[in-house]
């Protein structure tokens, strides 16, 4: 087998074999193929495609390149739930103690981020005492007696996918459904879940701007699971303004506190619930989605999510204490309202520059290298659809390096449009997909 | 200006602008742009294309890229011609000596070849004494003074377009018109010709093999021409069969000499008169075709074509009395004769196979490292039409080394196709396209 043939025959068109993908894979990992025939060949599948199960082989290629963790020591169905990506994008805080409250198994791996806040990893550690050094029978002990455990992710987790993504960000080949489904779906699969719920997120703050790309995206997602043998649903929700109010590492683990305490913003609110139910059903602990939601719903509301969220921090070496005293986590030196400079309704709030403003005051990193003052940030006072006044606040800034500040009050002022007439209100899921098929709620 | 934003609008089908093209090759050719991008961008421009006026700007960058010979000493319009290479391809050394003998200038910079037989300069050292080592101005003194000269091409000729060759070999974007016309076009354009005649093959023993793909790369290299300001005219002719008889160093140039005495194979002599009269007409020599070929004719029937081959023997250090002698010739240890296995007409005769054959034998480099046997190769006794009985020769092999002389049997036999019914007459000349437009002979 040559590599030569077979970018010739994807860059013809034609449909790769599983063994051909397994070559590729294998001899990107090692070294033996080379970065400028690897991205000859990103390019040929950019502008050709890749069948479903084409995108399955690879998918399953990439999990294979690297560790494959083994989760059976944990009992019950081992549900993961993956978003990807945007601003302000709490879930993950709320869901880990939500539905471990309600019986499902959550064996979480995780890494940092690189983006506009930290990973979840990140913001723990924003609790004191947070750690994620576990071993892995300490992980698997305490999914099986709390519910639910946080480790960090190994460094070997399908290292193809790591290569070849470094590769692809530099070429120009990212943006493609089949290459973005497999890298998304290599990891967790080789993360050992039996299920997974993906949260696909659409709009301007997202990683696929527009809804039927979204809707391709979760589709292309859910046809892997489904060839490699992993139940998978998605659901695609807004990201066209920041989801929540809290958009920073430590304000990000008040606001899931506050929304386990069943206080939080109501979309972040009414996101758990949803991806909640789905992961519920999933492993198999309610026979369907209002079955599921019912019981997330009482958990919320007897206070469970939050005692089980308490254990958690205990059992990772944290202060359970910070889930009924905010000032445990790390303040920020001062805080700076942002004036809105008119009246009218918030039309639009641009995520993008939100995350972006984020990551200019120091809650998320530019390059590996960069230092996360987990302390600052900024948290929304008002979100599309709100009635504001000329001089109400918009956003309270959570401050410490003041280098970039005027930069930011700058940006986060144009980020909001404000008109006289009332918006209509924002849509936040826009539908799910199953292996049964596409479900659009607008 | 980033690569990685150049490969972008190329993968989305935009057109690039100079600036863009030029920024690619110079850092392509510096190695500030790595192979990696570079391959992305050329699997995007195979799969895009390119404009006829982004191809011209490539071709000028990468004639940039390296030395661009000033041939102003020499006096008169300088006209090259190329060849995209086919299978006993001997016009070079007919048309050298055949419009320099009516006032055209040539002025010949060429190189060694890599394939069936050798290059031009291969061909030319088989006769002894013969150096291609002449100083910049012997070379203007020459041409000058005798009408023609041949001096060894420069490494520094389109540095850009050897590398490029070299990762697109690699990569499947090889066969693309835009970057082969560029690749084509950039080397004449350095070498410093004012028009350029091409002689695009085509047919199974050509690098384009279908008809409507060598009128295509025609009309993409004339109008990289007609923007870069040298007239360029390119002819399409037959390459489904070896032209002439002779495939092998010294062969081809015992048949260039029989061709300049006016006793040469009827395609040889007709392509070289048809090439040779749209050279003249480029020079300003003659004021039409017709024109020019009665001159070129003349040139024959009078010997001052062969007369001017002498001299310029003579001017390059070899022995003139070759071209009257040919035993002075390197000559191959034996000959050995190829049987046709049936009686019939010739229906086909395999060229790809042929020039196989006689790099086999030992006339053509296999790698750069190969030793070319100068005197080995073969001469076709039978072409397509031809009428041939049992065991009469089809071939005449001469021999060197005779380590794979059955496989090479074995294998002209099979190119050879014989049928009862005699075939239609093959085509030899498809068609000329010049600025003006496309001209389509059959």
């Amino acid at each position: 087998m040559r590599m030569y043939d077979i970018i010739h025959k994807k860059r013809d068109g034609e449909v790769l074999t599983k063994e051909e993908i397994e070559f590729v894979i294998t001899g990107f990992t090692d070294g033996r193929i080379p970065d400028y025939q690897m991205s000859a060949l990103c390019m040929a599948i950019f502008l050709r495609g890749m069948t479903a199960q084409e995108t399955a082989h690879m998918t399953l290629a990439m999990a294979a390149s690297g560790d494959q963790i083994d989760l059976s020591a944990i009992k019950g169905v081992k549900v993961d739930k993956h978003s990807t990506g945007g601003v302000g994008d709490t879930t993950t805080l709320v869901l880990l103690p939500l539905v471990a409250s309600v019986g499902v198994p959550v064996a979480k791996m995780s890494g940092r981020g690189l983006g506009h806040t930290g990973g979840t990893i990140d913001k723990l550690e924003s609790i004191p005492g947070f750690s994620i050094e576990l071993t892995t029978e300490q992980f698997a002990h305490n999914v099986n007696t709390l519910g639910a455990a946080l480790m960090g992710q190994s460094g070997s987790i399908a290292p193809a996918d790591k290569k070849l993504y470094a590769l692809r960000d530099v070429t120009a080949t990212v943006d493609t459904i089949p290459l973005i489904a497999s890298s998304i779906m290599s990891k967790k699969i080789a993360a050992g879940a039996n299920a997974i719920v993906l949260d696909v997120k659409t709009g301007e703050g997202a990683f696929m701007k527009t809804l039927d790309g979204s809707f391709d995206l979760a589709q292309a997602m859910v046809e892997i699971g489904d060839e490699v043998g992993r139940q998978t649903i998605a659901v695609i929700s807004d990201m066209e303004q920041p989801l929540g109010y809290a958009v920073g590492n430590a304000l990000e683990v008040q606001e899931a506190i506050d929304t386990l305490r069943g206080q939080g913003p109501a979309d972040l609110t009414e996101l758990c619930l949803v991806l909640g139910s789905y992961m519920v059903v999933a492993a198999g602990v309610a026979k369907d989605a209002a079955e599921a939601r019912q019981k997330l719903t009482e958990s919320l509301e007897q206070g469970h999510a939050l005692d089980t969220f308490r254990r958690f921090l205990k059992a990772q070496g944290a202060d359970p204490a910070v889930a009924d005293d905010p000032k445990l986590l790390p303040q920020a030196q001062k805080t700076v309202e942002l004036p809105a400079d008119r009246a009218g309704y918030v039309t639009r709030i641009h995520a993008e520059e939100v995350g972006t403003c984020a990551m200019l005051l120091g809650a998320g990193r530019e390059t590996k290298e960069s230092e996360i003052d987990l302390a600052v940030g900024l948290v929304l006072r008002k979100k599309v659809g709100d009635r504001v006044e000329a001089g109400e606040s918009l956003v309270t800034l959570h401050v410490g390096d003041e280098s970039r500040l005027a930069e930011v009050q700058q940006r986060l002022t144009a980020a909001y449009e404000i008109a006289e007439k009332a918006p209509v209100q924002p849509t936040l899921i826009y539908g799910v997909v199953t292996r049964d098929g596409v479900e659009r709620f607008v």
